[in-house]
């Protein structure tokens, strides 16, 4: 889908929203023991037509976004983020939805926190260099 | 400063960051009797090294939100966002800082209020059309 299709589709109201929301955190692999929570109204700040959170542990201080494209951004993104507030980092960027991508690097995020890296070692080993 | 600028300073701790985005506040125009809120921690998704929220009125069901570049956006975006969750759309988008212009657009959409406009005629009237 294009941006404006998935900005249209968000349009047509929450509920329409919420199933487009739970047909792409049904398409990925989530790791055994992740939370994952999709954007219902502006709760993660409402920019992306389709915005998850997914989180591998409630106590580590990391956190996965996976924004949609639509009016802000073109392209699929997910990102990396240590809190409290520490750089953004993208993990893959795409303008399709590659359901298949992006879980082999929920797996990979996961074995990482296994290995007991950080949110900021796990960013230098996944993290690609975005070229707008 | 460039995007990775940016995410840099962004990177020095949460005063640092504050400092940034105080500074980009105080270089807009703010319309008389609107509130003006920035990021401090990850309130507003703490996607972009900057994020304020302006909001004309809080009765109005109408936010506009000012992202900086940054790992995530190559751009200076603000977007007018209608409550609930429906479409955003971009009031305007430069790989620069452009404080007057931003300035101009605040005191348009304030005039369109005056004038009777919601949220989605305004953004018809006054969005542009992103070419990525």
């Amino acid at each position: 889908m294009t941006p404006d299709e998935l900005e249209a589709l968000r349009d047509r109201g929450l509920p329409e929203r919420q199933r487009m929301t739970n047909c792409v955190i049904a398409d990925l692999n989530i790791p055994f023991g992740w939370h994952i929570a999709g954007e219902w109204q502006s709760e993660f700040g409402g920019l992306f037509p389709v915005q998850c959170r997914l989180t591998p542990d409630l106590d580590k201080p990391l956190t996965l976004s996976l924004c949609s494209p639509g009016d802000v951004s073109p392209l699929w993104v997910l990102v990396i983020q240590a809190h409290p507030a520490q750089r953004v980092r993208v993990l893959h960027a795409a303008a399709e939805f590659y359901p298949d991508a992006l879980s082999d690097l929920l797996a990979q995020v996961d074995d990482c926190l296994r290995g007991g890296y950080g949110a900021l070692a796990i960013a230098d080993e996944l993290g690609e260099a975005l070229t707008w």
